[in-house]
C-alpha cells in the first residue's frame, strides 16, 4: 500500500469517505466488544479446573486448612523458587494477587523505610522511574502514595538504560518497575545486556528498590520464547536492590491464583515483620490445590503450552490484520510479541485518543487510551494496547477491524487538517 | 477448700511439697501439649469440606474465576449484610483474613488521613484505647505503626466508659479496639448499655475511628448466647465512627475464610479508593464456594451449632477443673464465657509469669504470659488466656490439670515470700 503521506488532498478524502462507509457498516452491527483488560478467555479458565478436585490437605503432617505458615507452605515454596531460579528461603508465598504485594511493599517503604532508611512519608520528594509504556497498576499505587513518576523510554531491549544511568544520580530517585519479560503492553524482554546494566547499577539513594514485576514469566506464546536473565544471578553485593514477584493469575484462575515474592534475606525479614502484623497466614489451601496440580516447574511449562495454544491464534490474527490493514501507510508501528498478554500499536502522534472514540462508537472497547502512561498522559498521544485474550476469535476478527479502519480514519483526518 | 491466706506457713509448706509431688508426676510424663493460640480443632475443620464440592462458578453471568468485582461477588456481600445487619452497599468482601482489613485501614489512616484529615504519620502523637485484656494482634497492628496504646480496663458490661468518656477529649486519641461479642480473652459481649454509650461517643478527634472486631459474632457455645446491640442501628449520625470486621475464619478454615468490612458509605468510598490500587479482586472463587455451603444466616448459624457441640465439651471440662482446683483458693478468678474461643483466668498478682514458666517446664505451652496487654506489659502479671479449642479433650484433660496445679504451686510461693 501506499503511505499516507503520499496522498494527495483528493485522495485522502476518497479514503475517509471509503473507511467511513466501512466504519458506519460496522457501527450498524450493534456490537459491543471488550479488548480492554488482559483477562484470560473462558477456556482457558477451563484449562484449570482439576485443580479443585479433592486433595488431602496436609503437608509434613501440618494440616494446611488451619492457621500458621505465615511464608506459605514449604512445597509451594519450593515450587515458586524453582519457577523464579532462587532459593526457598528467598521466598514468601503471598495473597491471589500479585499487585497487593507490589503495593504492600511500596506502603511499607512509604511508611518505615527501607532497611533502616528514613520512610518515604518523612521525605519531600521521592520520585520512580517509569519505563513507558508500562501497566497502569503500577502508576497507580505511585500515584496513590504521591509518588512522582518519571518517563523513561523503552527500546527494543528494555528500558533506556543511558537515560536510568543518569536519574539515578539523584538521591530522590528512589525505585523503578519493571515487567522485564514480555513487558506489557510491548511484550519486550529485557535483553541480557540491560539486565546486567539494571544489576549493576549504583543508584545516589541507598534505599532505591526495583519492583521486578515477572508476571509473564513463563508465558510464552510463540515455541520460541524469550529468555530472561535471571537478574538475581547477576546482582553481586547489590542483592537488596529488587524485589521479584509473580503469580499464577494468568496460569489458573484469576483472582484466585497464588502470588509470590523473592528478595535478599534482608528484605524478607523486612517484609516478614511487616506480615507477621498484617495477616496470620494467606491461603495455604489454595497454595496445596496449586502444588498438587502442577508438581513442578516442568508441570507449570506444560500448562502453558495449552494456554499458548489458545492464545497463539488470536495473536496471529491481530497481527495479520494489522499487516494487511496498516502496513505500508506509514501511519502506525507495532510490535509482534513472543508472549505475554499484549500487543502495543503505536498510532500517529496526536491519534491515540480518536481512534478509542472511533472504537467506542463502534462497540468496542480498549483499554483507555493514555493508560499506558504515568498520569494517564502518552506526550505524543499514540499508544493502544490491544489485549486480545478475552474475546472469543471471530469477536476479536470484528473488533480488529475496527481498530485498524478507526486508525486509519485517525489518520486520514490528522493529514487532511495540516 | 479454705483459702490460701488463711493457711499457716507451715500449712503452706505442706501443700508446696504435696503440689510439687503432682506437678513432677505430670512433668515426668514428658508431655508436649499446646494452649496457646486459638486454632480450631481437626473435628472442627471437617465439619466445612463439602464446600470444596463441585460448584458452578458462574453468578448472574459472570464467571467469577475471572479478574474484576472488586468489592466481592453480589451474593456473598448479601450473605454478610444479612450476619452484620447491614445493608450490602456497607459491605465489602476481604481476603481470608479481617486481620488484614484491619491492618490496612489503620495503615491506610497512618498514609492518608480519614476522610480528608491529616494522616496519621505526619502527626506527633497519636493514640488508641486498648480494652484490657485484649487481643494480641491489635496491638501488634499498632505498635507496629508507632500508636501508643492506652489501657482501658473492661468490665463485666465492656470497656470501662467513664474512663474512655475521659481519654476522648484528647485530639491525639484517634480510635479504640473492640472485640464487642465474647471478647478476646474473656468471652465478655458489651452491654446495650455499653454500645449505646460507644455510639453516642463525641471524641475530639475527628478522624477518631472504632475498629468493631466482630470476630465471635456467631460463634456461641451454650444454647442461651449473648446478644450484641447492632452498633450501626444507634449510631445516628456519628455513623462514621465505626468499622466493623469479621471472618469465616472460625467457621469453614482459618486462613482460607472469606473476611468482610462494614462501615458508612464515605468510609466504603475511601476504602475502595485505596483497594483499587491495591488489588484486583480478592478470592472470589472462596467466595462462591462459601455461599453455596452456607446458603443464607440460617445456613451460617445451623453450621455453627455443630462447632459448638465439639467446643462446649471442651469449655465446660475447663472449668470443672477450675472449680474443682482453684474454687475457694482465693488465688485465681475466671469468667464462663457463654461463647468465643476462649477463658481468661486471672491468677494471684505478680504470679503469671510465674505460672507460664511452670506449665511449660512440664510441657503446656500457654499463650505467652504479657500478650493480652499492649507491647505484652501485663501490669498485674496476672492474666493468662486459655485456648482450649485445639487439643483433643484428653490432652486438654490433662493440660488444664496442669495449669491448675501451676497456679497453685505460684500462689504458694507468693505467700511463702511474704
Amino acid at each position: 500500500m501506499t503511505a499516507y503521506k503520499d496522498f494527495s488532498r483528493e485522495e485522502l478524502i476518497a479514503e475517509k469517505q471509503a473507511l467511513q462507509k466501512r466504519f458506519d457498516e460496522y457501527k450498524a452491527m450493534g456490537l459491543n466488544l471488550d479488548m480492554s483488560r488482559g483477562k484470560p478467555s473462558k477456556e482457558q479458565l477451563d484449562l484449570s479446573m482439576d485443580m479443585l478436585k479433592p486433595v488431602d490437605y496436609v503437608e509434613n503432617g501440618f494440616d494446611v486448612r488451619n492457621y500458621g505458615l505465615l511464608d506459605g507452605i514449604s512445597s509451594c515454596k519450593k515450587l515458586f523458587a524453582e519457577l523464579m531460579d532462587v532459593d526457598e528461603k528467598n521466598v514468601i508465598i503471598g495473597p491471589s494477587a500479585s499487585l497487593n504485594l507490589m503495593y504492600d511493599y511500596i506502603c511499607q517503604c512509604y511508611c518505615e523505610g527501607v532497611l533502616g532508611s528514613t520512610p518515604w512519608c518523612k521525605l519531600d520528594s521521592v520520585k520512580f522511574l517509569c519505563p513507558v509504556p508500562g501497566y497502569d497498576r503500577h502508576f497507580t499505587i505511585l500515584e496513590h502514595f504521591g509518588i512522582e513518576m518519571v518517563n523513561v523510554p523503552m527500546t527494543d531491549e528494555g528500558p533506556d538504560m543511558d537515560v536510568i544511568e543518569e536519574l539515578i544520580k539523584s538521591d530522590s530517585v528512589k525505585g523503578m518497575f519493571c515487567v522485564p519479560k514480555y513487558s506489557n503492553p510491548q511484550g519486550i524482554t529485557f535483553s541480557d545486556e540491560t539486565v546486567k546494566r539494571i544489576a549493576a547499577m549504583k543508584p545516589a539513594a541507598k534505599d532505591f528498590r526495583i519492583i521486578w514485576d515477572n508476571a509473564y514469566c513463563v508465558h510464552d506464546i510463540k515455541e520460541d520464547g524469550d529468555e530472561l536473565l535471571n537478574i538475581f544471578s547477576v546482582l553481586g553485593d547489590n542483592e537488596d536492590m529488587v524485589i521479584e514477584v509473580c503469580s499464577t493469575s494468568k496460569m489458573t484462575f484469576p483472582g484466585a491464583g497464588v502470588s509470590a515474592l523473592a528478595a535478599s534475606e534482608a528484605n524478607i525479614a523486612q517484609i516478614m515483620k511487616r506480615l507477621n502484623c498484617q495477616t496470620i497466614s494467606y491461603d495455604k489451601m489454595n497454595q496445596l490445590r496449586h502444588v498438587k496440580f502442577f508438581g513442578n516447574l516442568d508441570g507449570i511449562k506444560a500448562h502453558m503450552k495449552k494456554h499458548a495454544a489458545i492464545m497463539k491464534p488470536k495473536f496471529d490474527m491481530v497481527i495479520e490484520h494489522l499487516e494487511n490493514e496498516l502496513g505500508g501507510l506509514e501511519i502506525a508501528s507495532w510490535l509482534d510479541p513472543k508472549g505475554g498478554y499484549f500487543i502495543s500499536l503505536d498510532v500517529m502522534n496526536g491519534c491515540a485518543k480518536r481512534v478509542g472514540e472511533l472504537c467506542k462508537d463502534a462497540g468496542v472497547t480498549l483499554t483507555t487510551v493514555g493508560a499506558t502512561y504515568p498520569y494517564g498522559n502518552d506526550p505524543n498521544n499514540s499508544n493502544i494496547r490491544i489485549a486480545p485474550s478475552l474475546p472469543p476469535v471471530a469477536e476479536l476478527d470484528l473488533a480488529t477491524q475496527i481498530l485498524c479502519v478507526s486508525v486509519r480514519i485517525a489518520a486520514v483526518e490528522k493529514l487532511l487538517e495540516q
